[in-house]
């Protein structure tokens, strides 16, 4: 029970379903006297929103985000931070079919099973909409790291399907709907993504993420490393099946030759270890990876079964997102900042004081 | 702060350094009646021990736990456990020359940048010695998890290096050194790792651990599911670079309607999603894959720096893995463990009684 | 840092300031299945309210809830259930000129200090109007507890300054603005009130609060104890100074023989232990008193300094409760009941299943 | 479950039954380099331990603590710190008729129907033995607390019985065996408790606690408010059933124009609110109370009834501290000191910064 905050002292606690009045969290221990408001916040969640292209799902949501408390003439007075999304574009209807049966891969079974009860419109809590909560809280947590400590975290497509996509520029990332690093590459992208939408099918993805400018120190071992609530956060999101940190898999055909990462006075020779090392940051970039399922809900007939135990077969119409991966990005950026920053505030060293070690390399 | 204590309600705290006095945990959440003593833990922390091949390291620790609480009359009392574990053989000199330096790869830098002071000892609380602990914690949890539910929670090795090792039988893991699940392989495994001591360097592995006979239900969303807490429990093992449930990595390549896994009155068609959907167990096997990378602590000189921020060369002698992850098996079971109990006690459904789920298909 | 969560497994998260735009809170880990509706939580908020009599504050407020989440076609889901009450009378101008200086007796100097910025409006957040939320996620709870388990909390006024107010029946609470277990003082009472009114003075009370019908068992020694916890949740009410549980302060004259609660076949031959002993419950009624402070908001003028450190004087125009404690009757039954389902889900005994206990007395 | 935990980001859990192999704690979060040995927590064990004088219980346990880890060359490593105390004089056949019984006021009877299984001698987990590891831990917090921040954490004797014991000096307390800050009283107090253990009954205890030196600004409103906290931790000692802070009980017959402490620039001109406001320390001292229970284990003899529902006549020989009182101080004094570190850790001002308050007043 209880499994709705996240974080130690920068918490978060989330709220709503896909189809209920709205959607939410309390955002509690973001220290006083920050600048914030509702521009703060709304990118995060137009970057995330759904029907911004014909690649995504048609549900339309104006996200718009609403501070309930916690801000008083413009500054964070250090009391709880409620955020309100309300809900606008549920479309009921087009879930009706599904109250009795199960979607595979999908939720739907696990949460009749362990409650008894299910919203079942549109996922309920299940459904990815919740996320949008995470991406706002998010927001605050991304201006406070990198106000106070530089940090900057930001997300991108690695891969879609079978088609990989080397990194170029952070710069390409934005302009274009798939958060891709890779300008060149997005034509084919979007010619994979329409035949697949006419297929009915749907596919996997490879993301990534990296956070920049994480100072030296952060991570409580041997039980909350920063690699460790890193992939708690990642897997946490719906869809993921994966997570790596620094070379990740690739670790297991290196030798230790290869993968340990040399310092010398001016810095670290490469990053394997992907800016962590026995569970706390090392000032490097911080690097991980994760895999995200393709989407559960398609057009396409699948076997299942009924509540009351009945074959049946199944397949959904309506408004799904063909590959969740590329609204995935902002959710992850958000997750990681929200990991980070209660790092930042728990770490503590010599005398109680905040440490940034002593020893400046990179 | 205070990272040391896992788990909600089923939790552990853990203490103790590479060469201090002593190791072990605090086991608290247990619930009383069971059956208990020190045979029910000792066995695994043998699986787990060093020296007890060549192929891993040669300190030689009896790792004998004792039980100093929470037992009567050789039953659990519901009160917590405490499981001390006395270090015997610390090999302090061999470490000496560590003080000053660091060594690539290892926590070394990143706890003196934290704490300002570091136990060099034996890599201190860094070391893979503290997993001792979490293995006689999990030792509790496997047993409650079996009586109760009749769960098990087993290891393997997949994968060592480029050396792929096919999943032939359980039977073969308990008879050789490397918990491979295939006899046929042991030999190769022997002389790759033979070739690799005398190169002075190391590899990493891929591993898997399944758990069986879970109940459908299990799991908190949406921040405490069941595959993010099981992604933190494994990323949390010293070494690990990245974690899987299910098909892993090989979702990014799969179609919706391959990846899914169809129900039928008789249960689940396939297991892609490992167990776990929605972040709730589904009652079918719950299969993860972690990655360890190759051990830091090689012969072969590396460039570093030491304290002063100097640049020097390291190569570490003494007693060390080749390969952690022929040890890490047990680790992982116990870890899969302690986050299963801490879910079954934490699950509560309708009235707050435990659910079970109320159709029974697998 | 994050102290905005109460509960174990059965959580509040509140959040919301006095002058903003709304108070609520997210009440996670009810279990699923139980009906519920805004008529089941509206009737203790209505309790609660001000300007419900002469006697209590004149800011008009509906606080009307409404349920965001976590409840489907009239039942709960097991997911979590926001509140939201909008704030509708906000006199800011009543609180201008305290935005300066600082109150004796009340938050506003602390929350300055520590927070370097502080919502003056009405308190901010160290008003008593953000116990509105702690009320409406307490009637969830004892709509559970009493479901599930024919639990009852009740309080009542036992002393209004040194005006003592025997208990002679539950019936005559809800029929006065005191929630005075005893008719007949009650003119006695308001005479009081009045006088206290035209002196621009406020006074304290001593007050009580008895859960029945709660079963043996619930506690988890040794830290979270159930009579640590409920001291815990009533001290932490705006302005109580001193919690008792059963016979409390009066303990200290008392021989062990007088004191300790004797047994029988039939039950206890007494309640000294107010319930609880080794701080877990006996089946008795749960008995505690606390102790409420005078209002430090009265128009006395009183001596005090501003930000710049300068001496002023202070006194408080507006609408202010000469006696909290008046009002205090709803707030401390919803804060026992919350300790009390949490308790009730955290208690797990022989096999994980919850206890009862075995023999029957009371 | 696990509700052997105390605090959020410097923890203690501890274990152990009064007749167990040991007794002991996990300290967690406590600041690395700190200077730390045996010698800066043993003689607070002493001032608790047993057997130092007539008027305590006569059993012989030299409570010699052993630091395990978390210590090195002298100093704290910032990793976790384990405490053990083996249990040396433990007469279990004192014990041997209480196995079927259940002792009136004493945590016999819950203890057993709760966990269905009771270890009985010398009262098991629910013994105030159990407190020596809460001592040995908040020695740590005193050593912390005090170099870092001057805070001092004292307690004493305040009434015994009818006894009312003036508080005449801080010197006094640490020559008497009643903590009594008063040497004139202390022979009628001998006289007293003579008389007392002759009769084979107990008697009831009022006891004070002050935090002298504690900076303005500690406390996590609304919830883990430090006079919340403060008493939890009180309440959750054995036999304790109330406390109050400040000017306590007796604020209900308070006027504000009394009780509100008014400020001046040189400082507060009185302290009813015991040092906290708002649930956030002013920077005065912190002053608490806590009433006592008279000891349950008694000679004279008592109705109860055994585990089969019969009644029986039960009357305790053995070693008994006639007033559990006289040995509280020590445990008073180490729970608030860990109250007090966890909360210095916990607080974070504008930028995340350790906040000292801008305002220097007292």
């Amino acid at each position: 029970m209880s499994g709705n905050t996240f974080g130690t002292l920068f918490t978060v606690t989330s709220f709503g379903e896909s189809h209920g009045a709205a959607i939410g969290c309390i955002v509690d221990g973001c220290p006083p006297g920050m600048a914030l408001s509702v521009a703060d916040i709304q990118p995060d969640l137009d970057r995330r929103k759904p029907g911004t292209s014909r690649h995504v799902t048609q549900r339309r949501e104006s996200d718009t985000v609403e501070i309930l408390s916690g801000v008083f003439e413009g500054k964070t007075t250090g009391t709880p931070i409620a955020l309100l999304i309300r809900n606008e574009d549920q479309r009921s209807k087009d879930y009706g079919t599904i109250a009795e049966s199960f979607r595979p891969g999908h939720a739907d079974y696990t949460y009749w099973q362990k409650y008894g009860i299910r919203d079942y419109r549109g996922g309920g809590r299940s459904s990815a909409r919740e996320t949008a909560a995470r991406v706002a809280a998010g927001a605050i947590a991304k201006k406070w790291l990198n106000e106070r400590f530089g940090v900057t975290v930001r997300g991108y497509l690695a891969q879609l399907g079978e088609l990989d996509v080397p990194f170029q520029s952070w710069d390409d990332v934005p302009n274009n709907a798939f958060f891709a690093p890779n300008a060149s590459v997005v034509p084919a992208l979007e010619d994979y993504m329409d035949a697949l939408r006419k297929s009915g099918d749907s596919i996997g993805a490879k993301l990534g993420v990296v956070a920049s400018g994480v100072p030296v120190g952060w991570g409580e071992p041997v039980f909350d490393r920063l690699d460790a609530d890193i992939a708690h956060a990642l897997m946490g999101i719906n869809a993921v099946k994966g997570v790596e940190i620094g070379a990740g898999f690739d670790c297991v055909t290196q030798r230790g030759s290869q993968h340990g990462d040399e310092l010398t006075p001016d810095g670290f020779l490469s990053n394997n270890a992907g800016g962590i090392l026995g569970g706390i940051s090392t000032g490097q970039d911080i690097v991980a990876h994760y895999a995200i399922k393709p989407t559960s809900s398609i057009r396409l007939p699948r076997h299942s079964i009924n509540k009351a135990g009945e074959a049946v077969e199944v397949s959904t119409e309506g408004r799904h997102d063909p590959c969740v991966g590329i609204r995935a990005t902002p959710i992850a950026e958000a997750m990681v900042a929200l990991v980070l920053m209660d790092h930042a505030l728990r770490n503590r060293g010599q005398n109680g004081d905040v440490v940034c070690g002593t020893m400046k390399i990179r």
